[in-house]
């Protein structure tokens, strides 16, 4: 059955019921009042700072081909979790503007739903509202709280910090170019790549640790990409950044190793560095981390990270060292106009 | 210049110099990080329930012909305010995600921006943050924050209670029918039913001291249309209501005793039943108010309101007394799909 044939209330109802929150967080919950009601008083805990961040993913932009109905969904939520976790925050709510074509069967919207709720209730996120209306295109436009005792700032690195980065870098690049037909490894390495692009993991738990470390001073997510992010706490922090191209955890460990993946060691750093999709936290710690074996094993247990470089004086500008030599690092990434 | 010659970062650069926010309040706002930071310990003034809404504007459905770019951006903060308005609240933060063709004029945005920050700040909201994205039509996602210490709700509504209304009804479906030539009145007046479809005003102040007057039950926005509207109070409180069809304010009163609006009592009643796009509360009193006159007129010096009905059980359903008799209410309006 097609939208336009449900109507809007009938959609409503059918959407609304997917949304699980506990009545004591939640006293008005998606499609129950003019607008979601939240307990401060059973969610704030002692925090004292509030997050707030929005985020669109619009079809012909965002989601690449071969994306589910149930993954754009995860995403769009995911995007937004991501913004809190740059933070060091936990989230608590959520709410999502869908902008859907007429024509669209709502067993789609079933699968979208369920890829929303799904990814809001793995992070202990609650769904407490929205809006549908209708588009001639798939946007979906997702707003996320969160809280905070101490929000992690892009402008807080210094001269001699360390540069760290969370996970691996790469994959949803990688993904791409087997979209496009342009790399090829087996099915099941193919999968590991997509999984990266279509179905992203925000860094909610490592967030959070990073920012109560007690080392951490600026902190981002990488989703435009690590230069483009290397260039934000750059010019937030007022200082430059060397990146040293051989630290750079390009691709899982799986993919990494493949011997079908022809790639020169300058593509693969180039996966790493200009691609948006990767959902990882870019941050920079404290110079005596290093010193302190005991903190940065603790930290490296807690965490799956890297060092990826150093915070330098501004005139130094951000550069990139590799084995031939130290280059400006170009930056660039995504942008959308 | 068009939005795709300037540049994403340009842009937001751009946009974010139109935000002026309260530094105590927000320590991180538009454009400054991942994520807009509020300190909560200035904002939350001893309220417990934090209020968020969500809604979209679309070029092609929300914006009648002859909208300029400054009220587009007004109507995105405006229609989101009201929703915190119905639930009695205060707002204090919102962001918007704008979704904009390339081609669009940069010129166009810095009026949409203008009209966004003003309407925000005539309500005491700070504009924190947002999201810019490339789109087919322009699509405009806000979302507000509130606090309130008593959120007032559509379910409170008791058999007995005295059905309200803030302002007057129709001007919006009225400034319709001139665009469409339906209708014609004196140029003056055209601007004043077009100034209510083209800028409404939320009814903060209103929502407000109808919340905290104690004997308020229940409350909603009528943004759907009155009809919708009540059929939504009656089913969220699981009770009926008796519109009196001779008591609803319909039209502002430099237009209802216009000499060249040659509407039938039928039509203007429609008016005010039906169309969407005026932004006044619906609400509910305790029956006590009626012989309370202190506080009645209290209420009244403070509100600009009228009683328009009464609440019955549910089995007596929706109906609507005119001089002919009674009638079941048609319960349409304005949906999506």
């Amino acid at each position: 059955m097609k939208l336009e044939e449900l109507g809007e209330r009938a959609l409503i109802g059918r959407i609304v019921r997917s949304f699980q929150v506990d009545p004591a967080l939640v006293s008005a919950g998606a499609g129950e009042d003019d607008c979601a009601v939240i307990d401060l008083a059973s969610v704030k805990n002692g925090y004292r700072y509030l997050l707030v961040t929005t985020d669109t993913l619009q079809e012909s932009t965002h989601f690449p081909r071969g994306m589910t109905p149930f993954q754009k969904g995860w995403s769009a939520v995911a995007v937004n979790l991501s913004d809190i976790a740059a933070m060091g925050g936990y989230p608590f709510a959520f709410v999502i503007a869908l902008c859907i074509p007429a024509k669209t069967e709502a067993s789609f919207i079933d699968d979208l739903v369920a890829g929303i709720e799904a990814c809001a209730s793995t992070f202990q996120t609650a769904v407490v509202g929205g809006d549908i209306t209708r588009s001639s295109e798939l946007i979906l436009t997702g707003t996320c709280l969160g809280l905070t005792s101490k929000p992690l700032k892009r402008s807080g690195a210094r001269v001699g910090d360390v540069l760290c980065v969370t996970g691996s870098l790469g994959n949803a690049a990688l993904a791409l170019k087997l979209l496009n037909n342009e790399l090829h490894v087996s099915e099941q390495l193919a999968a590991v790549a997509k999984a990266a692009l279509f179905q992203p993991q925000p860094r909610i738990r490592e967030g959070f640790i990073i920012a109560h470390s007690g080392v951490a001073t600026s902190m981002i997510d990488i989703s435009d990409g690590l230069a483009l992010s290397i260039a934000e706490i750059a010019k937030g922090s007022g200082v430059g950044a060397e990146l040293l191209a051989d630290k750079l955890p390009v691709l899982s460990e799986e993919l990494r190793y493949d011997e079908q993946l022809t790639l020169s060691r300058r593509e693969r750093t180039e996966l790493a560095l200009y691609y948006g999709g990767d959902y990882e936290l870019l941050f920079t710690l404290d110079r005596q981390v290093l010193e302190d074996d005991v903190m940065m094993s603790k930290l490296k247990q807690d965490v799956h990270m890297t060092i990826i470089g150093t915070i330098v004086p501004p005139e130094e500008g951000i550069s990139l060292r590799t084995r031939e030599g130290k280059e400006r690092l170009e930056i660039k990434g995504y942008q959308h106009f």
